[in-house]
C-alpha cells in the first residue's frame, strides 16, 4: 500500500494508470475509518482493479460554527486499517495543497441541496461537491463508492457526475449500523454514555416510519408526527429536520404516491446525527 | 475527419483514446468559425496528437437579452473548414444532449468574473464554466486552447483548471485581426458598413493606450480618459466598461506599477464588440 500526499503525486499516478487499462474506484472519506467505510472499500474492491481511498477533512464542506477543529483524526488506526483492506493508495493531502489560498471556482447545486442538511448547512454541498469533483479529477476513478447515510449528499454527487459528465459511476452502500441500531458515523465518538443511549431515538423513529407505512399509513404528516413523538422522548434531543421527502428530487411529499425517504437529523447535546430509511412504494 | 453529434460517443471516443497514449487538443468553440478560430486549431495540432473542435452554442452563457437565438451560425462551411485545417474529431451536439431539462449543477468563479464582461453580463462565466467542465470530461483533452481576445474568459478558465485540478493544460493564442485592426469576431458579421468603420475605434483607443504607456504614462486615469475620448468621437459608439486591471486577478488599477491589461466592450450600434491589450511592465 501507498501513502501519497502530495496532489501531484497522485494525479502523475492516476495519468499513468488510466493508461494501463485496469479501472480504478475511490472511496473518498474524511478518515477516522469505521465498520461503515469498511463497506464502501470492500464495495470498491469487488468492483475496481485498485481502490484509492482518500482521507481529506475537507474545510470548504464545514459552517463557521460546526466541527471542523474537532473532527475525529486517527491516521495511524486508518491506515492500518486500509492496509488490511487491500487498498492499494490512501490518498491524504494537507488542506494547503488542496486549496490555493486565492482558490475562487467551486461548484453550486441548486436544487437538490435546498433542503434537508443543505438547508440547515449553507454551503456545505458547494464544499461537497468542489471537494468530490477535485478527487475526481486527481484520481480519475472509474468508480467512486459512496454511502447511503449521507443520502442527500449521494444524490447531489450522482446529479453532479451526470450533469457535469465526470466519466465516473457513482456506486452507493447500505448504512452500516451497531448492534443496537445505531448508524456508524465518526461523529459518534462524541457522544457521552447517556447522549449514546438517547441517539437510539433515530432508528427508534425510523423503524416507526417504516412500520407505519407498511400498515398502510400515506399520509407524510401523520408519520412524521410520530417520528418526532419518539424523538421527543429523549431529554437530550433536539430536532434538526424531521422530513419525507420523494427520492430522486428530494422534495416534501405530504402523500407517498411514489418512493420515499424519511430522514432525520437531530442533535443529541451538541452532537449532529442523521440517519434515514427508504420507504418502498409498491411492493 | 469524424463529426460526433451524441455526448455517450464522445465521451466512448475519449475514453479510448486515453487509454491509446497519444495526445489530444481541444478547441472549444461556438461555431462560426473565423481566422481567430483557424488560429487556435493550428495551436492544437502544434502540440497534440489528435484535435477535437467542439461546436456548441452554449445556451447557459446568453443571458435573457441576448443573442443566443440570432448568433450566426453555418455547419456546412464549419466542417468544411475543419476538414482542411486537418481537425480529427468535430464534436456537434444539440443542446438537449448537453443539458438534462432538470440540469442543476454549475460552476462559479466568485474573484476574476466580478468585472469586466462578468460585471455587465450576470451568469455568463457560470455558463462558460460550466460547459467547458463538460467539455473536459466528454473529450478528456491533455489541453485545451482558447483566444486571448476573451482575455477573462482565459483567465477564469485557467482558474478553474487549477482550482478544479482538471488534468489539462490551458493553452492561448494571440489575437487576429483584420487588415485594418478590427479583432476578429464571429459578431462582426451583425455590423453594418457604417457599423464597421466605427467599430474600429476599439483598436484605435487600444493603440493610444499602448502609445502612452511606452511614453511612461502611469496613470490609469490618464489613459482611460484618452481611449474614452477616442471611442466617444464615434456617433455609434457606446462603451459598455473601459478598464485598466491587473493581469492575473483582474483587479482595476489606478497606477500601473505591474503588468496590465487595458481592455474594452464597446456597443457598435446593437453589437457588443470587446478587445484588449497587454500593457508590458518592465522590458
Amino acid at each position: 500500500m501507498k501513502i501519497v500526499t502530495s496532489v501531484k503525486d497522485m494525479q502523475g499516478w492516476a495519468l499513468q494508470a488510466r493508461k494501463s487499462g485496469g479501472t480504478v474506484g475511490l472511496v473518498p472519506t474524511m478518515g477516522f475509518l469505521h465498520a461503515g467505510h469498511v463497506s464502501l472499500i470492500r464495495e470498491a474492491r469487488r468492483r475496481a482493479d485498485k481502490v484509492v481511498l482518500s482521507i481529506f477533512v475537507n474545510p470548504t464542506q464545514f459552517g463557521p460554527d460546526e466541527d471542523l477543529d474537532e473532527y475525529p483524526r486517527d491516521f495511524e488506526r486508518d491506515e492500518a486499517l486500509c492496509a488490511a483492506e487491500g487498498v492499494d493508495i490512501v490518498f491524504y493531502p494537507p488542506a494547503s495543497d488542496m486549496y490555493a489560498s486565492d482558490a475562487s471556482v467551486f461548484i453550486v447545486e441548486e436544487q437538490l441541496s435546498r433542503g434537508l442538511c443543505g438547508g440547515s448547512r449553507p454551503g456545505h454541498f458547494r464544499g461537497v461537491c468542489t471537494v468530490v469533483a477535485k478527487l475526481f479529477n486527481l484520481v480519475l476513478p472509474d468508480l467512486a463508492v459512496f454511502g447511503r447515510k449521507d443520502f442527500q449528499q449521494l444524490r447531489i454527487l450522482e446529479q453532479m457526475t451526470r450533469d457535469l459528465n465526470f466519466p465516473v459511476e457513482i456506486v452507493s452502500a447500505p448504512i452500516v449500523r451497531e448492534e443496537d441500531g445505531l448508524a456508524i458515523s465518526s461523529r459518534n465518538k462524541y457522544l457521552g454514555p447517556e447522549e449514546r443511549r438517547q441517539a437510539l431515538c433515530l432508528r427508534e423513529a425510523l423503524d416507526r416510519a417504516e412500520e407505519l407505512f407498511s400498515n398502510g399509513e400515506r399520509e407524510a404528516d401523520a408519520i412524521k408526527k410520530e417520528m418526532r413523538h419518539i424523538i421527543g422522548r429523549n431529554t437530550l434531543a433536539r430536532i434538526d429536520y424531521c422530513q419525507i421527502v420523494e427520492i430522486r428530487q428530494l422534495q416534501p411529499l405530504s402523500t407517498l404516491n411514489c418512493p420515499a425517504l424519511a430522514a432525520l437529523a437531530v442533535y443529541i447535546g451538541q452532537t449532529r446525527l442523521i440517519d434515514n430509511t427508504v420507504l418502498e412504494w409498491g411492493t
